[in-house]
């Protein structure tokens, strides 16, 4: 029987408490689904953040949970009606599985959706397991010359196509990053392969500005001694970058965006911060500026694994540490108090 | 000489000191330019500031300067190349006259233009004088079915129309507005023209509310006892609103639209505050909810007119209350401590 | 044994031999779906083109079928999961159920998935039955208001909406309309309620002109003796329109309207012909006009219910004729050779 | 005097006769304008067309007229209120000058202005001569690494870039282009730098080809012995691409890329035939693809500039031909009957 079979995942079992347990299998794939062998899993802020408090916002973990939603693997076994895929195929997999059938699901913007089913949000069990089974159309073929790795990084990579998608960056736009963590790094390598000229990135983090210069900021701004808005005013003789982009969840973000946009200039908030924003609406209004909020991704896995495959983005270096799937507990031990120049944590199943 | 003639303007000579004195009559028209005997000004709540306090955040009235912008008349005279306006055509008259080179004009968002000179915004003389002349691709003809005073009324209109504009509103939508002044009321009048369902408006004045429910306002909320926003979710089953504006500029109005959004839903900022503003941008990214600054408006005359014309929006009702020009400082006395029930103040030249 | 039921549906035979037939009845609904006893049906275009011709394009009757696809009717039992309608809801149906898997259905363009199911297009049957089951979210409740004729119009009505969506119709438009069929008839109502000011109406039917005008056009052209473009061009001092629709399909209809478009002005092509057009594109770049097709409609329904519901769209006077369901053959074959007046006919299951 | 001044410039006298002649010096800068010393002008199709027939379309050359309108240059003078120019600059030059009053140019879209007054279209002379007055805003700082000629590519390059942002070309995009003379390079170029992935080129000439495999097309279709259609469905497995550009005026063209075209997808027609065009409709219908016109370009000079100076692009390859400004009759008789090879013929003034 399929219900006897178990297999290893990483348990959430409450704050603080994870461990390598055994959990049912998923077992074969429905219509429509395909059986995966997990391969790589990047440990995401929100896992870290999960197993600490146990809970995001109204999400909380009333029962034991797998962690993990950054995904990629190789297919096992496709259920019926499944085309596009075979088994061996290598695959990322996007986390998110909406309900289809409310009105935001059919006007395309599904990761509104109130009824989706997110890995590793509760109560929903993620992906740092052996297996997973998963809709096919939500399971994406890697080119042969992209790792596992890289195809767990799609999902953070996602992030930061559908933020560039949301803000229109167009070929020789002048840009500006707020936070330099991983999601400020997917954001700068999308705005790059959206054709960004100018890009600026502030941090607070030697080590993080390091990195973004690596990964092609123009100009990086280090927050606890110079003042963003400035140096971009400075830089663009007065007027203001195209796109902001806040990936820091910082409540003074937002402010220092609108006050570097130039006039018709967005502003994308993309890392949620704890507090309340404090905000010159005034200074926002008379620039027109249009303030975008990001969600997740819709329609973004496609464009992130063409823009890898094409060589437009290299994601590989925003891998620091690996772990094998053994080792889990220590992988997220680690995540608590990484080093400076920790980025991305992936942990290998293969 | 053309110098010498003079005529009657209302001057702000400082700050509480405002007098009909004579100042210089404008001449002829030069090249493109109309010659306009004004017909009737509405006094606008930046008229009214400037009036009390001699600035507007960084622009201060440092010498003399003739008030009113919200502008009527009949053309007198039509300069040099000027080939759709004669002699005793009827016009309204758009008040900011950018400079045509800079990135945003040339990109057609010249509301945003650095160098605009727009009637009594220092130093720029306004429109409440006895003549004007003005470009006259800016003084856009009335139909016979249109009243001066109706003209006087298309530029908070403008406002109105760019606004839903920006927004998007389109039929069906749902919307809700904060403020029922001349800016919420016009705002709520192209909302419906552009097709709003249900539209509700809050304020704290029991007079506005009146107002705004007898021209369309399908509910309206008194914002000393409910919330706007739980008022907008019971009334739509939890969905809340496409767009939602703010014509208050309360500090809290930003966050309560965001509250009362709808998935993927906007807020646009139309009043301008004092105060900066605090708001939970968690809320509006989960939605990916838009924020749009508006200011002033670009391109929106013509189809404020049409709108008048056809029936679609009748503008006449916003008018309370009505001044002779030689009693205008009566009027903005009047202006400074207005009755509860008052909206627009009109100023008839004739 | 749910196989065994059996209910009355007018089935296509073979090209030009239709009869009300027994055949299996649809049992009851799944989850997600709704069984619906069908109240009223629209006949379409289409469904008198497979009566005629057995075929449209591609798409072959080759096995007996059920027609129609504009329906209307009463909720009669409810599947597992659905959670908005109830036994006796009175639902407007919209007839294609998409794959929701592909690229266009994930991106909110689900009208154009390859993969669709839609009533009476083979090898699907149609809803000219008494009873259908369908998902329950393409079954759109009626408010008391609506009658089910009213309801089985809302597919017609729903290309409108979706016509007038694509081309961006706002308030103060000027809107030209080739063709006043059905088809040109819910485009020309969906134009006024998206605020289309000025209507051109063109159409080589007498009635169907006189129809037009009853509608709201503000001027209706007889193409036998008039030129659309040149009375365009009169009317609006050389400008042109901003949308111009093709509901005709005749092959010289783009061009038409390409000459009547404004600069920068956008062409929607709606109705389909059988033959190739030929356009001077010459004239559409210098104008840079956009030329945009449309196919049926998605996510249009709700908008539809809505103007219908708050009385901005009166459907009603479309109906021209009526049929009950036992007579339904008479119907098509009427439907075959119309009077001049005919618009929709309609037929009642009640 | 400044009448007496005079300059050499390259004149059409009627059709088939050009030459050098004396003709009055353009003097010194108004207000906002610049002087300038022609460095390097492009010949476009258009200027060989005027020489070979003296027309094109309505616009037609009554009297002798400068040619030439690629064009780039030396700064010499600036005139009163240029305070972004200076003397010594080296610009490239947007050969059109609106009118800054109209509805469309109010609305950003001044390419489409029927008051412009454009280099080298009947009446106004072109800028292949010694100077050139020009206004300071449509004249744009190179930077130091780009060369006079590749300033003058800006014009054409211009183009490209307006096509991608009317066709809202996104990084992964999948493109198919007719036609790869100068207009289909730079279309190419533009393309790849938006961020388009996969390119398709087809065309009837070889050299043509190799010049686009050698600009980064990923497939090159030689349109005499294959269909581009059929090679990029072969090649997207069915899919078809997300823009296709028409850079031939091919009568075919259209249908080829509708035929080409993805659901949803878009096409953008660049080239202007002498023909119309003949289009099965209901295959763009079907697909809900738009149809974009081109006409010249607006707000699209300091992109190009940017994406040059970035290194982006590199628009040097495309000059396969260059003659002295003494020889400039002989580049005209040259670019009448061109090699296969030829792409951009351009005329040095240093």
């Amino acid at each position: 029987m399929t219900e006897t079979r178990r297999m290893k995942a990483l348990v959430l079992n409450r704050p603080g408490d994870i461990a390598i347990n055994e959990v049912p299998d998923p077992g074969e794939p429905g219509p429509g689904e395909v059986r995966v062998r997990v391969g790589a899993v990047g440990i995401c802020g929100s896992d870290v953040h999960y197993y600490e408090h146990g809970r995001i916002g109204d999400f909380v973990v009333e029962a034991p949970m797998v962690l993990g939603h950054e995904t990629a693997g190789v297919v096992e076994a496709v259920g019926a009606g499944v085309s596009g895929l075979s088994p061996g195929d290598r695959v990322a997999m996007e986390p998110g599985v909406p309900c289809d059938e409310c009105e935001v699901c059919q006007s395309g913007r599904y990761n509104l959706c109130a009824n989706v089913r997110f890995w590793a949000t509760p109560p929903v069990h993620g992906s740092l397991a052996e297996y997973v089974v998963h809709p096919a159309r939500f399971s994406y073929r890697l080119t042969d010359s992209m790792s596992l790795e890289e195809g767990a990084l799609m999902e953070p990579l996602a992030v930061g196509v559908h933020a560039c998608n949301r803000a229109g960056v167009k070929p020789g736009d002048t840009v500006a990053i707020v936070g330099a963590g991983t999601i400020g790094c997917v954001t700068l390598l999308a705005a790059k392969a959206f054709g960004a000229e100018q890009v600026f990135v502030s941090d607070v983090v030697t080590e993080r500005l390091a990195r973004a210069e690596s990964l092609g900021a123009t100009q990086v701004v280090d927050a606890r001694s110079e003042s963003l808005a400035e140096v971009v005013m400075d830089a663009t003789g007065g007027r203001g970058v195209d796109v902001g982009f806040d990936c820091s969840g910082a409540p003074g973000a937002p402010g220092i965006l609108l006050e570097a946009a130039a006039r018709a200039g967005r502003v994308v908030l993309i890392g949620m911060g704890a507090q309340p924003v404090t905000v010159d609406t005034v200074a926002a209004m008379v620039k027109e500026a249009d303030v975008f909020g990001v969600f997740r991704y819709a329609n973004a896995y496609p464009k992130a694994i063409e823009l890898v495959a094409n060589g437009s983005i290299d994601v590989a270096p925003l891998i620091t540490d690996r772990y094998r799937f053994a080792d889990a507990v220590s992988a997220f031990e680690f995540a608590r108090t990484p080093r400076p120049d920790t980025c991305k944590i992936m942990i290998g199943l293969e």
